[in-house]
């Protein structure tokens, strides 16, 4: 008998990448042992979140017994949270933000997946720069809506803004900009967005419906070289920040993240009350109320950047010894570099008899390249030295 | 500019009936005080939670500082969470549930939302017992599905089976059970699944597919006469339980929640592994951290149902008082009474008059009758009998 609907068994029989380095891996430290497994295949944050978290929670837990502690709210948030949100997204964006133009969402995820069922009709399309989070694709097929990745410059992943202009048609609803980037760890220029903006918002006013802008920024707290990450809303009208605070606080089953409309958006109001029944129909109907309470008083609270700057450069020493070339990620805890000897495939197979886990750039739309997370201890990282120098003369022969 | 799709600008237009009783509230206290207004149009569980939630979380905060303590987990939700929930629904149920079959999800919301998902093809049809909860409108049509109200019994509520059996055609994917029911306060009978079960096992053998039966029952704690709620699982296979903790332990802001899969069903894996892709690809990832962490150690605790019995009398008494008609409630908390003088509309401007806040029946598809809620103290509720039965005696003449 049929059990799911013919989309959903289509999906679960394309078996994604990731999941195959997860069982790969279950399979090498089963076989070898857990020291000897070397795996960068997950971004799964390893820091403990900051310790005022945990006196954050003592307290909450000290008042929940009143009622009402933990019911239902407004679907859009907890007041108090949307302020605290406004005020710290003013500060990011250099503009400032009024509590009515933010949301609570169930993390990033969620506030795409809300956004997207708010704004699309059945057919339209979603650009995004590639190689990009394959997570987009069903985030917008949800909805009746298709992803349109377009190739970013080669090796650097650089903004093509010429082919994102030629792929720009009239069903054009809007263009993700995930920086620091998932999975090359580059920082787009202001130069760069704003030669974007200039071209989005012709097309904007010639297809007479705006073409949102919306910038994934997760990560944006995890900058290692001081670089501008400007703000879109200073340079795009019709732009939304749907972020989280899953990597800066460790948070990220806890699930808590948000949608910021750019007040130069006129009119807003029925936007933004689209996206707070998107929030409560889609049944999320909150964002997880011990996580705005948390918030409320850890917003500004950061895990130690700094581990992870000192991972990047450890890893940028291996891959460097082992000779694999790569852009240096500026941002995020990614590398992605060029696949020794060119075939990722062949490389993912030489990685994993020498018991190192990666993700082949396939899973983010972009063959010839992988991904390497910089998420586990400095330690692993310089001990799987040789088995990625390994790997990389196996595929160089 | 289009800011929106043109379904979320319709949605927009029909602002909802509690919506407008929450604004009438607003203004009500502005004007009279909040002592003055009777408040009986929502269900926001009053009750704090039990006191073991106080404790579970000061032990939680205790160890939060390990790493990965909040961080991402499997989509489906914590082993010891998922096993926790299995053992206490194989009670429940009456069946032994291999923790494989439940997943934990944002809600019972969210858990609706994800089956939806899951199992819809576009055009499918969701039966539902009139009057029913308007949210199950948007959750079938966010994934192109159909509801299709077939109304229960004229003031009984009962299952009218002959309704529901002329009502299934090829398209019919669903039918969702809440019982104890919002907003009539009724329990289904073994007697009336057992024929509706019959008519559902015709029918998906007829058609060669499964129509499944969900069972709604956040409610199922809340029966004040030891009624039998009988177990879907027992009575037709292709049944599933989706449930949330938000009213038996009032913490209804968390969002969690469930999806149990009867065991009977056969080759049960791919919609397992359905419904936990769903869960990650609608963005809610996984069911927030800290609510499973809560319920490993608190699922059998329960807020006081006395207190919740003592206001069902109470309201009855008014009610009677007021020679107001309705069929009394077995479960939930909530009121579905006969409008006096048969206009819905009237009798709620007479409430409002008289500083009193319900639901028209036409707010869950079922004009002639309104809801009146019992989530707040008995003295609020004995305070209104005055209003009640003003209101009732304007209506009459």
């Amino acid at each position: 008998m049929q059990l799911l609907s013919n989309e959903m068994s289509a999906y679960l029989k394309n078996s994604s990448w990731i999941r195959k380095m997860f069982e790969a891996g279950i399979e090498l430290r089963k076989e070898f042992g857990a020291d000897n497994v070397y795996d960068f295949s997950l971004g799964n944050p390893d820091l403990p979140p900051p310790a005022k978290v945990q006196a954050t929670l003592h307290k909450i837990a000290d008042g929940i017994l009143d009622p009402f502690s933990l019911g239902y709210m407004p679907n859009g948030g907890y007041v108090e949270f949307r302020e605290t949100l406004a005020g710290k997204l003013s500060k990011e964006q250099g503009v400032s933000i009024p509590m009515s133009n933010v949301i609570a969402t169930c993390g990033a995820a969620g506030g795409l997946n809300v956004f997207f069922r708010t704004v699309l009709e059945k057919g339209d399309e979603v650009i995004v720069p590639c190689p990009y989070f394959m997570e987009y694709n069903f985030y917008t097929s949800n909805f009746g809506g298709k992803l349109v990745p377009v190739m970013s410059k080669d090796f650097t992943f650089e903004l093509d803004v010429e082919a994102i202009k030629a792929a720009i048609t009239p069903k054009c609803r809007a263009l993700i900009l995930n920086s620091p980037n998932n999975p090359t760890g580059q920082i787009y220029s202001r130069q760069e967005i704003s030669e974007l903006a200039k071209v989005m918002l012709e097309k904007s006013q010639e297809y007479g419906r705006p073409i949102y802008l919306i910038a994934d920024e997760p990560y944006r707290f995890l900058n290692y070289d001081n670089m501008d990450i400007p703000s879109l809303f200073e340079l795009y009208p019709y732009s939304v920040v749907i972020g989280s605070y899953s990597k800066s606080l460790s948070l990220a089953g806890e699930r808590i993240g948000y949608i910021a409309v750019n007040p130069a958006v006129e009119d807003v109001a029925p936007l933004m009350g689209g996206l707070i029944m998107s929030n409560r129909i889609l049944g999320f109907v909150n964002a997880p109320a011990l996580a705005q309470k948390i918030l409320i008083d850890c917003i500004e609270e950061e895990v130690d950047m700094n581990v992870y700057l000192k991972r990047r450069n450890a890893m940028a020493e291996v891959l460097d010894r082992a000779g694999i070339e790569y852009t240096m990620p500026k941002g995020a805890f990614y590398f992605f570099p060029k696949a020794p000897g060119g075939d990722e495939g062949k490389f993912m197979d030489a990685l994993v008899r020498n018991h190192v886990l990666a993700v082949p750039g396939v899973g983010f739309g972009c063959p010839g390249y992988f991904r390497m997370t910089f998420c586990v201890s400095e330690d692993v990282i310089y001990r799987s030295s040789d088995a990625v120098c390994k790997a990389a003369a196996e595929c160089r022969n």
